[in-house]
């Protein structure tokens, strides 16, 4: 069995996960966004410590929100954290548990999680996005995660779709998710035709017909999604457009921790 | 030996290939647009012959302008030749040839070139981008072609740009290649401004931060390319900025033979 852990903007979940995918224990508790390293890795020590299953459990798995390398296993910079600097969070954790780590941003996890067990199950290729505060995304080819030349694959919210739109917290202005998410528009208007705009460049750069769609807005989707594929019919090839299959993501709040879980079995 | 030929907007060329990657003997001519699949198949097929080395060539590699199905052979549609629709090019050539015909579209064959041979040989991952007419894409990851759900990966020219931006070929507005490409803007102010903002979405997007620039308006890079990277750097993450490389092609008219032969070693 491994522990998934999934670090949110505003909570921690984690679980004891078995090699079927079943979670058997879990744990959630809220987090504050000042938490320096020193204590976010304290306090990750004492929640694993805590669940138990210490004989069974061989590794653990992190996801966490920012910009972080998989393969260092360092937090560069997360948003919701703003103490946490170039900080080796896998390879301390690593040391206080006496156990491996591995660790990804929180958005690969979720795919990962889908991917396993979800909606991306049957699928060679797909895209993964989550529309939340901001825009997590992910690409799964080949089965596999694809992270680029040095882990900072899916920045999909940071596509560009508007050149002189709203500011974006990366410095840069008109971002996909300066208007499409949680904190963007109201207006499900523009919503929808900033989605179907933002769906179509992906597709034709990517070739990637399959999309996973995950985050709370799809709680509404009822007010946005035809809408968005209209304006996506209109922006690629028919060719292409007869391959498209929009679904919703499958595993809630449970996909990062099976995610996460996931890569540590991979690993290992 | 392969045959490797590229069917270009004005002209085909073809060559003989070494499993070296050495161009033996080469043919150049142009080509009208208004060839019909007959014409063409019957073109290519005494292009071929006359070509010669008939006992040491096995098979034939073709690339195409426009939406093609490399895993079946098929040409959809071309922007140059608008009689191709639904065509079955590689099997029909294959059957007249009496040699296997592998196919693929232009662009994926210019990158087979450069990294086989060229300015991607040293990258796992690279961004293949010809400024030519339009925008011809392609994505190499893990030393391969990724050609995505069903092979229609690499068409950044039809990102979009300017959600209300000038009419494209492929019936959407304000595509990448409306303004990035010979046929767009001729005040490099704003071409380079595009191709910066195009890029960055590029890179965030895939995570891929080495990229080939081909094409005829390479020859006037001095005019654009480092306000070009000024922009990109504008909108990327600083720690992603720090991995971009952007070189030019190496292969120039060769690429399209050299990648098509390429594709044909690797198939047989």
């Amino acid at each position: 069995m491994q522990i998934g852990i999934d670090i949110g903007g505003t909570n921690i979940r984690l679980g004891v996960v078995t090699h079927e995918g079943k979670i058997l224990a879990r744990k959630k508790i809220a987090v504050g966004s000042k938490k320096s390293p020193e204590e976010i890795i304290a306090l990750l020590e004492s929640l694993v410590k805590s669940i138990g299953r210490k004989e069974t459990v061989k590794a653990v798995g992190l996801g966490v929100p920012g910009i972080v390398s998989a393969r260092e296993g360092i937090v560069y910079s997360s948003p919701h954290y703003p103490l946490w600097k170039n900080f080796s969070l896998a390879r301390r954790l690593s040391r206080k548990l006496k156990m491996p780590v591995v660790m990804d941003n929180d958005a690969n996890m979720i795919a990962r999680g889908e991917l396993w067990k979800g909606a991306g199950k049957n699928w060679k290729h797909f895209l993964m996005i989550t529309l939340g505060t901001g825009i997590g995304g992910a690409l799964v080819t080949n089965g596999e995660m694809f992270t680029g030349t040095r882990g900072f694959a899916g920045e999909m919210g940071h596509m560009n779709v508007e050149p002189d739109g709203l500011p974006c917290g990366c410095g840069s202005k008109g971002c996909w998710e300066t208007i499409v998410s949680g904190s963007g528009t109201k207006n499900f208007d523009t919503f929808a035709r900033y989605l179907g705009i933002g769906l179509a460049s992906l597709v034709n750069v990517t070739g990637i017909e399959k999309i996973v769609l995950g985050g709370g807005v799809m709680g509404s989707a009822d007010l946005f999604l035809e809408k968005a594929k209209a304006e996506l019919k209109n922006r690629i090839y028919a060719k292409t457009f007869e391959g498209i299959e929009i679904v919703p993501a499958e595993l809630g709040d449970d996909a990062g921790i099976l995610g996460s879980a996931r890569m540590a079995f991979r690993r290992l």
